[in-house]
């Protein structure tokens, strides 16, 4: 058995021990004579897994009682249709910070189904390099929440502060936020938000599996009219069984949980781990002469890290022989081209590590 | 390892053989240094794998090149409102067959997104022992389309035709059903259809994966304003990718495909075993004096084989004493009670000889 060092953007490296335990436990569930995949959502071997993730997740994000987990499917995607169909029941505008493609995204799905969506601060001016800041967020009257993305996986911009949603009236809006590729990376404060969501494929497990937190009090303001798989009243209620979820990568969520606990020993530790890692990337950008990244110090995202080598006709032999070194997919995202490397909880520090002496060779010999 | 014999209705079993291939592949996919899971949906790899398990299942089901497949999510609760939002964009109402259960959770959400929703037959008065006869099938002027459950997973019900949706003028409209638990149990004719979508988690794969197959000329009746990811042309343009799609469980049901043609032999082969089975459950069913099934002959399911004994105090024990003898899974869905035996594809005949002797020796003991 081989495994590389995996920098992929998601669906993501894994934790090679969450692996090896699925792998282990792949064919007989802890001796019950079948594979988690065989068994029926409402069994108590199943229910049993999805409880203690729901409460391994809870224990370290520390998630406030008032708020609802729900394990669903469909990624981000779905849930830039299902959060203005929760919020917009009561009326009011969705509105958005934009600060790159994701939220470009969540935005577009909101016109789409809701007409008006104003934006109400981007970083379109200064080319997604720097986050507006909060003097600059102008929230509509009839604001409903205010949406961002609070780390943008292609442009590798995060927000280095929680933004708030202040209607011109001095209200508060419930903010809701994008955190696909950030959750978990290290210690969150979720009460200032009203839904929190993620596609798994990042920093939770498999691909198609998609969280949702949801403050109880904002289960009341859904559209009559949504699909019934998309309420969050409903699957709130439901336990997240509205209908069968995608109970293996629940499952596999749940170990990821687990080695985060006991393994990494919490997010405390994993958000020093990752600093870590993306000091000792950046540095390595930074101190040559041959790799730059453009965005603002403040808002350089530590999960992806874009970077472009100054002549792109090196693009390829770096691309090539990185893979023969055992670095793979450190190709940047289609729409923007260089290169990137996501540096999840699960890439090792070793892996950063490896990466950064590649680099440094490269440069010698071709820079 | 012990692996027990698992009649589940869903999600269900899976063959041994994939499972097997599946843990030894799981932390390194052949030779690549990284499992499918960690695979980017656009690498050369996972397109590969992803070409491969659509050209098998085109293969299987032998299905005409005028169809579109579509690999997505949510289960066949997020069809029920993907086929109403794709197909009455032109206008014109939703028409059902009602033969239990799941056919009336597709009645419902079509109701709940789109008002009038015409039941035009219905097995209710038959309390869902026969399936309606093409003669009482009376479509709406404005039908848009007619749905029907083939295999009614909880009441045992199978339809042992394909009916026609014609409407009272004489013209035709396409024929929509829901094969989630009766898709890949034996060849079938895709030719009458114009949709046919199946949740993963019975006969394909992993709960969560969900098959649409679309005829061309039904891709451009889509409402406007659905949510994107339901969009059947959207996703017939972008190769299932609109957005991240649910990876492994992809790649599972593409092993699941290999297995049918490669360890089973086809959809020919796999029928006639599906058929030896069922023949062998219910001449046990009818043979005693203990156990009972009420569906007409005709209409009894292949898949799903519901029973209950004489005595509804000998529910318990038998229970018991199946789990003891590694029979799993045998109670009835929670809202009718009794007994079920599920025999998809992976439930080995030998699975349904055991259950066939542990019911004449129960019965013998206790009947």
């Amino acid at each position: 058995m081989t495994r590389h060092f995996n920098f992929c953007a998601g669906p993501a490296a894994l934790p090679q021990a969450v692996l090896e335990r699925a792998r282990d436990e792949l064919l007989d569930y802890r001796g019950r004579g079948l594979s988690v995949m065989e068994m029926s959502h409402r069994s108590p071997e199943f229910v049993a897994i999805a409880e203690q993730a729901e409460s391994d997740l809870r224990e370290l994000l520390a998630i406030p009682d008032n708020y609802r987990v729900i394990f669903t499917q469909g990624g981000a995607t779905m849930q830039f249709a299902a959060v203005p169909y929760n919020l917009l029941g009561l009326g009011g505008s969705a509105n958005f910070l934009h600060t790159g493609i994701w939220g470009k995204k969540a935005i577009a799905e909101a016109r789409h189904l809701f007409g008006a969506a104003p934006v109400v601060a981007s970083s379109e001016a200064n080319g997604h390099r720097a986050v507006p800041c909060q003097a600059d967020i102008a929230l509509a009257d009839d604001a409903a929440y205010l949406h961002y993305t609070a780390n943008e996986t292609i442009g590798g911009l995060e927000f280095d502060y929680v933004p708030r949603g202040v209607r011109p009236d001095g209200s508060e809006v419930p903010l809701v936020c994008d955190m696909s590729s950030s959750l978990l990376s290290g210690p969150l404060d979720v009460s200032p938000f009203g839904v929190i969501y993620a596609g798994a494929q990042k920093n939770i497990g498999p691909a198609g599996l998609t969280l949702a937190i949801v403050r109880d009090d904002l289960l009341d303001r859904g559209c009559a009219g949504m699909p019934s798989l998309m309420g969050y009243k409903a699957q709130a209620e439901a336990g997240s069984m509205v209908n069968t979820p995608a109970t293996y990568s629940w499952y596999l969520a749940g170990l990821v949980f687990q080695w985060l606990k006991h393994d990494i020993g919490g997010l405390a530790a994993m958000d020093a781990l990752n600093n870590r890692k993306a000091e000792k990337l950046y540095a390595a950008i930074d101190g040559g002469g041959l790799y730059s990244n453009p965005i603002a110090t403040a808002n350089r995202s530590r999960m992806n890290v874009p970077f472009v080598l100054d002549d792109d006709r090196l693009d390829e032999p770096f691309l090539k022989e990185a893979e023969q070194a055992g670095l793979l997919n450190l190709k940047g995202h289609r729409s923007v081209g260089g290169m990137r490397a996501s540096l999840y909880n699960a890439v090792p520090e070793a892996a950063v590590d490896a990466l950064v002496h590649f680099m440094a060779d490269f440069e010698r010999r071709k820079g």
